[in-house]
């Protein structure tokens, strides 16, 4: 079951060309493709006719060729050509989905088009802002995207699973605030006086003690970003510090599997494409950490016949209710779709 | 659910022989060979004793000794054998399916064999005719048998599928002629005047346009033979021009794959083995470029959480009413059973 | 349905050691090492807060450290530290499992530790008893246990699966003698005046005839252990022949597939290296031969759409009523844990 009435991210901006690209969002399959006018465009992979993957037939011009009976669909999933055939009936018509290019991704709507409001957008404008550098890319995670958000959620982790970049053991000993604002969840944690972890070190040469700050900002359904600050002890000073934004957007593929878009924004050597490369090659390691526990976990969550239920901690505050608001969300689109 | 009371192919006759073969049909495992006379048997697959897979075990003569504990069956399923053990159990059988070679293949029944009257198989002569050479192999494909016979009936897909060989606009741009006569669907296409598709040209040396004709077959539950016709335009000459059989027949493995049966049975250059060679090699390369539309189709209905309701056109007539035959003949045979 | 208050093999007692080593036992993960003192311990292999499998974490000192967050658990399941956290909930505990070393195996109870008894270890003396070497290992098996306790009672197969090793004509054509004491069930083979199979004569240079025993013993829920014996006819003296027992206990990973343990051990050429090591290189190819056997078994059941009833002979009286003690045994315990 998932939220509907929302904003994924369909793919990195970068990604979408003149080719088509097929993606699963939510269960459903999904073509994604440029128009000839650079706009990007959604439409459900699926030909009306007989099922057969839109993706793999052809783009003419900003209509879409089934390759199997040569059904041709334009941006609206309007059906244009049927060979043949003069007549189109009205069924044959494949599904479009409003799409909105913002933050340096591609989103979709996967639910009511009438409802597809872009001021819904999660707000993650370091993605897209002058003065910020940003590198990232987009990860394949065989779990529920929610086990995605809970991981993002709950740093202590770095601590036990990330030591050689973002993690020590300063991370897990520092109780974290935790407050919900409407559909927001928020989680602070503060660390005065600690030494950085190797990966702060090696991008800013950090030698001395730091005063490190994570600020994680969620927003329904799956959008998680890290407010991250490293600066020398005392100094509240940026410049000789560290400061990042880890923006992570998390798209279910469906039920098992998810798509991990990411990206690492910063505020200092803005030109500086080897700390850009150093800092791209460290984060996606530190993330394909990440995917090998988040998937033993899913593993182990489907195999183990036993019913278990998990035992919280202080440090789920964040994800315990970042889960709450999305149940709640999905109560109301039901519980409207119904009325 | 399949049609039981007809037959299916079993096997091209030149693969049976003194070796023990298995072939999932229907849902069910068969164990094929030949007799010392030659004569083909099929027996169910599964030793009655513990389910061993009796074509894993050996052929003594016309019986099969399961590989396990060596209980032994002759062609008609009866145990022959059990070692240390003289009373055989009336139930220790094997079931037998009837069989028989025709039109180049090995036919079987299974279901009811009081019911299993020769005369039921489809008529497919000219994979066995005087006067015709025949090429053709099995193609194993991840799709229900019917998505198969679908893409048979309705060969507007050449265009889209298979430009490389038999598909050019001509096909898909004219409409088809169909009718029903009992339990045969008949669809036939002509188109005057049309370029030759390439494979025509390679092997008749076309150089002009043609007048073109397909005439498709179907029979129940699943066989579709084409007359294939093109002759230089206006002289219905086919010492000059190309005429051959596509002769089809696709056998359920279970609901998700299916073992593609086919030849392609000519009256022209009968001796001439390049020609045959070249047919071969690129029908086969066409009927591949089916299999990956047809299993990305079935990944599609199964992968796809939603419903979908296909959109029928003209073009359709043809498989909408094979599929009609077939469920009113599974519906009469499961009233007869029931009765 | 697994039989859960009795003891299955968990590990071969060299396997252990102070890695953490996972293993799935009757559908459930656990987690084993040794602790400083070198004593077994099994815990349940998942994490009580977030489901990570602990087996991925730390072993440090005597405790476990889950690798995802941290959280410390004793050889008892306590939780011993939440990072960040000083107070332990009650519930954050992982179930330990009772484990004894004993015949050579690391024995696991996956039901109500009140009732684990050591007394009720199977007898495999065997395994460990001065005067009698040993070799052995485990296999993993895609099958359901049962299959290959089946498979134990019933030597007939060696006829037809084992003709390189152990079997010959002679053990399939000998009729057994069978019975049950209490939840114990005996079958017996004497062949007298008979030749050896291939492995026999290899390892004992035996040139002429042979009496020959197969002494079968089944203990609840998946133990057998034969004792073999050939002597030159007429003799009965070890001395000039052979005799070992072949110890095999199976452990269900689940109810597919199963961890097979087994040993030879025997009493002639105790520290000849090259008949342990010709013994133990041939037995193991004896059992591959069962693997590929039991997995076409368990997947025709499993692929088979048809329910069918086996049919059964005098040769089956052990497997069957080995079953119906481990079902008699099963019912008791639901009862029990209805009541």
């Amino acid at each position: 079951m998932f939220l509907k009435n929302c904003w994924y991210v369909a793919a990195q901006a970068s990604e979408l060309g003149r080719e088509l690209t097929q993606r699963w969002i939510t269960g459903e399959p999904v073509v994604l493709f440029r128009s000839e006018a650079g706009k990007p465009v959604a439409l459900e992979d699926r030909c009306p006719h007989r099922s057969a993957s839109l993706s793999k037939g052809t783009l003419i011009g900003d209509a879409v060729q089934c390759g199997y009976h040569g059904m041709t669909f334009d941006c609206a999933g309007s059906c244009v050509r049927i060979p043949g055939q003069e007549q189109i009936p009205a069924a044959m018509k494949a599904r479009s989905y409003p799409v909105v290019q913002k933050w340096h991704w591609v989103w979709i709507w996967m639910g009511d088009p009438a409802k597809a409001d872009e001021a819904l957008i999660p707000d993650l404008r370091y993605n897209d802002t002058p003065g910020w550098t940003v590198t990232g890319g987009v990860l394949k995670v065989q779990a529920n995207y929610q086990l995605l958000t809970d991981n993002l959620l709950d740093l202590t982790h770095e601590t036990f699973v990330h030591t050689k970049t973002i993690g020590n053991a300063a991370v897990a000993e520092t109780p974290m605030e935790s407050n919900v604002e409407g559909n927001e969840v928020h989680v602070q944690r503060v660390m005065r006086n600690t030494p950085p972890p190797p990966l702060f070190k090696r991008v800013r040469n950090l030698t001395g003690n730091i005063d490190r700050w994570q600020i994680i900002r969620f927003q329904p359904p799956s959008s998680v970003s890290i407010d991250a600050r490293g600066f020398p002890t005392g100094t509240e000073d940026a410049e000789q510090g560290l400061r990042w934004f880890s923006i992570n957007s998390i798209t279910p593929i469906d039920e098992r599997s998810s798509n991990y878009y990411w990206t690492i924004t910063r505020c200092f050597a803005l030109d500086d494409q080897e700390i850009t490369d150093l800092v791209h090659k460290q984060i996606l390691a530190t993330f394909l950490e990440d995917k090998e526990v988040l998937e033993a976990q899913q593993r182990l969550i489907e195999t183990d016949d036993r019913k278990k239920i998990e035992v919280s901690v202080k440090a789920d505050f964040g994800s315990i209710h970042a889960r709450r608001v999305v149940q709640r969300l999905i109560a109301q689109e039901n519980q409207g779709s119904a009325a």
